[in-house]
């Protein structure tokens, strides 16, 4: 399985916003796009592969590729979906989830919750500038690629983040947006070995 | 310079479409995201890129990221840039394009006008499922990448693709939204000779 992490400085943690103005929704716009990035192929959905939202310090969102029905790609749409857990939140308490749509769930953690919740499951990986370069390592199994929203790093989100990851991997001298940066982690683990000698 | 041609097979060609529902505009979502996929880095602009949107089969939407202003990530604003040249479209005639925004331009031209108007910039690159893979060749200077939208190409863009290519190129063994094989095809370029020795 696949997994990313997405740290949403500013986004929202009720549902009071408009879909009209998604940037100004604490750049919901780039949130939505990374759950789209992450799960959505062309006409296809990544079945093994899980987003979790970081919203604020004290609400995830996560979005499960196997289980999760009605996402489109564009980002009204899955804003709605953030939007409508939200309207559930006052039912979830701490680690024990609601599920507000199918594949749709929420927590009362944060980043260091979310992180707690996924250390078994893989390497973490956060994305980062002053990483790795991923040409030079050999993809993960199981990863679990950490990302910050249009913002960097906290210090202490940087320090949770040495306790728990392996690597911190980048993938170019390029500084891309986080969705940017989902589509081409996924593009190193889906390319490994591909060519036209193994088709 | 790079340049990506995005053929959008049921794109709006007036501006009689409603910002609320842009995958109901014939997939405006996605031709929006296109655009700023390509032309859009974490807090920078990819100012030696330019990309064009075929809307339709005789309109061309092109943007100049040198000279583009007020592109932000969001869908909604940047389908709004796109809206807003249809306003003039009736002032277009042929190659002779009206810019209705700064970087922003219009030609009533289709994919075939879109390629003359290109045939002279560098190697057109058709990015398909049945390419050979980027891994195996080098990066091309100056690519002319060209893209379909949620469709396959028709026959007729196969057959005018093979006149002007020079290479069918595929960026890995997932069939990829438009966008996200503009992210990977920037990234493919970007990490040329990029790791840790060469930094």
């Amino acid at each position: 399985m696949r997994q990313f992490i997405v740290v949403g400085h500013d986004a929202p943690t009720t549902p009071d916003f408009s879909l009209d103005d998604l940037p100004g929704a604490g750049r919901l716009d780039l949130l939505a796009r990374c759950v789209t990035s992450s799960l959505l192929l062309s006409h296809g959905i990544r079945e093994d592969v899980r987003t979790h939202l970081v919203l604020g310090d004290a609400v995830t969102v996560t979005v499960d590729g196997g289980t999760v029905r009605r996402l489109n790609p564009d980002e009204r749409s899955t804003a709605a979906l953030v939007q409508n857990a939200l309207k559930q939140r006052e039912e979830a308490v701490g680690h024990m989830a609601v599920e507000p749509s199918p594949g749709v769930s929420l927590t009362r953690v944060g980043l260091a919750g979310t992180l707690d919740a996924v250390a078994d499951d893989g390497a973490v990986c956060p994305l980062h500038e002053e990483g790795t370069p991923a040409a030079e390592l050999d993809p993960p199994t199981d990863p679990v690629f950490v990302l910050s929203d249009h913002r960097n790093f906290a210090e202490g989100e940087l320090s949770l983040l040495d306790d728990h990851a392996d690597n911190r991997v980048t993938l170019g001298p390029e500084r891309l947006h986080a969705d940017q940066a989902i589509t081409v982690a996924h593009n190193w683990l889906d390319t490994e070995g591909f060519s036209d000698y193994s088709r």
